[in-house]
């Protein structure tokens, strides 16, 4: 991505971030940098005992960020407490977030009942339905529908080909990533002797602010009432949320995951890849689940779960030890059967 | 979503449910809501066992859909032996199903080879190739691909940003929520010294009737003949299923799971979220899979099976239940080991 | 999928395929089949003992692809002897691969300065941004959406309902199945006292030649630098590969898998469905990482793993072989333990 080519010098980063310069504070500063990748002109972020050496016919980078300075390196350095929150900030100020031009394409759909405000982006191919309300700067890029009676959040950003279905409320400064699907039916059928019956899916879906949403990522209507996404929640590409499910406050998911139905997440909880959750379960808040972890009951605040089914994760790592013992284990075992039967044989 | 805005009474209802009215039959329902969020009109599913309290503030619901009269409660109520089915029936018969507007919008591409019955309702940025026939009553949402020689039958609903392939059969009130894709290629390469060639994936889908495809849900097509999904069939969201899967009637397939070629599931199989199937195995009718369960070679009817790899189910709970025991075994072990050494030592 | 209505004989093909005719070399070929349905014209592969026989009413086919003659079968044949490279050289030079019409939808939305060679195709409701260049041969499909400043290679075919975002570098004759996405933000986030901080991501995505990607697939842009997936890469459904990852030449990776951020993956690697990589781990080439395995460190080169943590896979059996035998192992010990108690009661 182009950055903005916008040029600061060390000294006005290190203010913005919050940090110390440690060096020449005139230093420009055009771009962030890996230090795989360094740049001229650009700074790179070296967390501590990282490994800082430029190949030969590399660029050096023109400063670093640190939390101190690194033996043998005479870079012009921005000293802060939390160096991966400078790089952060330093991203955030230097680097322009992708933007739809202005105005509503005429290629766009919008239905004559639909309140969209005068400051919306609408990009070619995307379709907005009756009673619909999109607030002040939100973008909608190309191929995306919102549905009837739906609501977008001011400043929120939607992504091409997303799907948004009737009767969902998104927040203020969202950003719903490519292919997102929300709002469609959970999954839901009462057994006859016919065969299955659709339960219809009357619920809503109710996204709090500040809520990003991975590709092709999955969220359905409630049967019934909502399924509800806290403020602040991050979600990954591909995860599933079923119907009523609710996430709260800060939690983030990684990809792949799948909520089924009803399972509620408390705030601040951290959900890695592929795990996934049985009808109905509670995790407390400040839980940190494993990747592949199979969570099929409630989980009390602040635990750490990992493995299939989901136990505490000291408990799973002691297993997954003991398991590969086995063989051992089952050695001892025939030795000892070995033994006393050869005592049998000579007593 | 709002409802149809028919009033009924309760004894409509329960004549509609084939239940019984205990308490006032003419009480005006006019919506379905939980016991959570109860709303005076609205009538409310009471299971066995549930908890049936209003809080301070909060409408008493107007009727509740049970088995029998729960102890200390006084509203009037629909009597059903199947009180999930009368539910599904009264929320069925008080909502109406989304729909498109009548008629085929100018901003949609139909190829003049297509045959789409006059009754069909297209919505802008669709696509209807050559040679594909669209049944009577169809509806198809925005952003829609439909391929050549393709088939939807009548009734069919296909939700925003769907891709049908060519050469795919679909049968009648099929449900596709957003963002499935049906007849991608199957994953096939055959290894030379240059590279992986790919293996044209020539066969076709067929999909019968009433069946329910989850949103963001991939199906591919044949290497040869064709993948098929039985009628009755309910796929939940981000499912795949490979080259050449046959799906029998009435199953049921939670979200993320994943078939892989050649897998056959019969009639009746019940399978849960993130399950897997390896190439080609049989999965008998009536069996029921657990969430998460690895499956990896073929299962007999009736079976229930778990766990990675998948057992059935009472031998993997008992697995699990030693994994469990595994420190307590290696200390029972070690002590049997300590007492022989040491009459060893002593003798 | 309708044949190329082109009618070779099996002496035309046998030469094709480098194989040798054992029967009449003068027998028409106008398909491939199966030999579960096999169909007079065509030509089926069977594989070394495959069920060879034809029910009741059923066609025969006109020539099979074999290894050797099979017993009792006097069909003509062709004879190689890897058959099914053959078959694939037969299906590729008999059926055409689907085709859009020549030139550019009036309802496409090419940006003035997109850089779109003549020869390219391109379907409706397909929007294409500045900066843009799209190579000779290119097809791109209903729906598409192709970002800023990014490129997509001579050849390539990109199916309905694909989001490739800005920078991002696409190489020659590629196939993207419908839905996939490419270049959406990595999952970055740096936890601050208000809440999640969004790292911008402001990598690139290049992908070089050959490579296929699977329908609702999705690829993270990197965080700085590149996520980078080599030549001849194929990649089944519903896979994550996460910001900055990279996979080596001609490696094949299975539906559902998913690749944290970083992860490498080296050239030739066979990776099974469900199978999950934890954030920065490297598969050394030529692995093969079994479906649903949890792989949880780094993995020499030729490994062959499975399991959950992913250990060596014969290490893996044994594992899952002694788990099987806990109940006796518990058995023997407890029996142990009674003699032992029995003889301490006895002295």
């Amino acid at each position: 991505m182009e950055n903005r080519e916008e040029i600061v010098n060390l000294a006005d980063l290190a203010l913005l971030a919050g940090g110390q310069v440690d060096g020449d504070p005139g230093v420009f500063i055009t771009g962030v940098c890996s230090l795989d990748h360094p740049r001229h002109g650009c700074i790179a972020l070296a967390v501590d005992n990282a490994k800082i050496a430029w190949g030969p016919g590399q660029d050096e980078p023109s400063a670093l960020i640190v939390s101190k300075r690194p033996a043998g390196i005479d870079l012009p350095l921005l000293v802060h407490p939390n160096p991966r929150l400078a790089f952060t900030i330093a991203l955030r100020h230097l680097y322009p977030v992708p933007e739809l031009p202005e105005g509503i394409s005429p290629l766009a759909t919008i239905h004559d009942d639909a309140d969209v405000d005068a400051s919306v982006r609408i990009a070619p191919f995307t379709m907005i339905e009756a009673g619909t309300k999109v607030g002040p700067g939100v973008q909608i890029w190309p191929g995306c529908y919102v549905g009837r009676n739906s609501e977008i959040g001011e400043g929120t950003k939607i992504y091409p080909n997303v799907v948004v279905m009737h009767d969902v409320t998104i927040g203020r400064n969202c950003i719903l990533q490519p292919g997102v699907v929300i709002g469609s039916d959970g999954f839901g059928y009462t057994p006859t002797e016919k065969g299955n019956m659709k339960v219809p899916q009357i619920g809503r879906v109710i996204i709090g602010d500040e809520v990003e949403i991975g590709a092709n990522t999955t969220i359905d209507r409630a049967t019934l009432d909502a399924t509800i996404i806290a403020d602040d929640v991050k979600i990954d590409n591909l995860v599933q949320l079923a119907h009523n499910v609710k996430v709260g406050r800060h939690t983030r998911i990684a990809a792949q995951a799948g909520l089924s139905g009803r399972v509620q997440i408390e705030d601040n909880v951290v959900i890695a890849g592929q795990a996934g959750f049985q009808n109905g379960i509670t995790v407390g808040e400040g839980s940190v689940i494993a990747g592949r972890a199979g969570v099929i009951g409630d989980v009390p605040a602040n635990s750490r779960m990992s493995g299939m089914p989901a136990r505490d994760h000291r408990k799973a790592l002691r297993i997954i030890a003991l398991q590969n013992r086995l063989p051992e284990i089952l050695d001892r075992l025939e030795k000892i059967e070995k033994r006393i039967a050869d005592k049998t044989i000579e007593s």
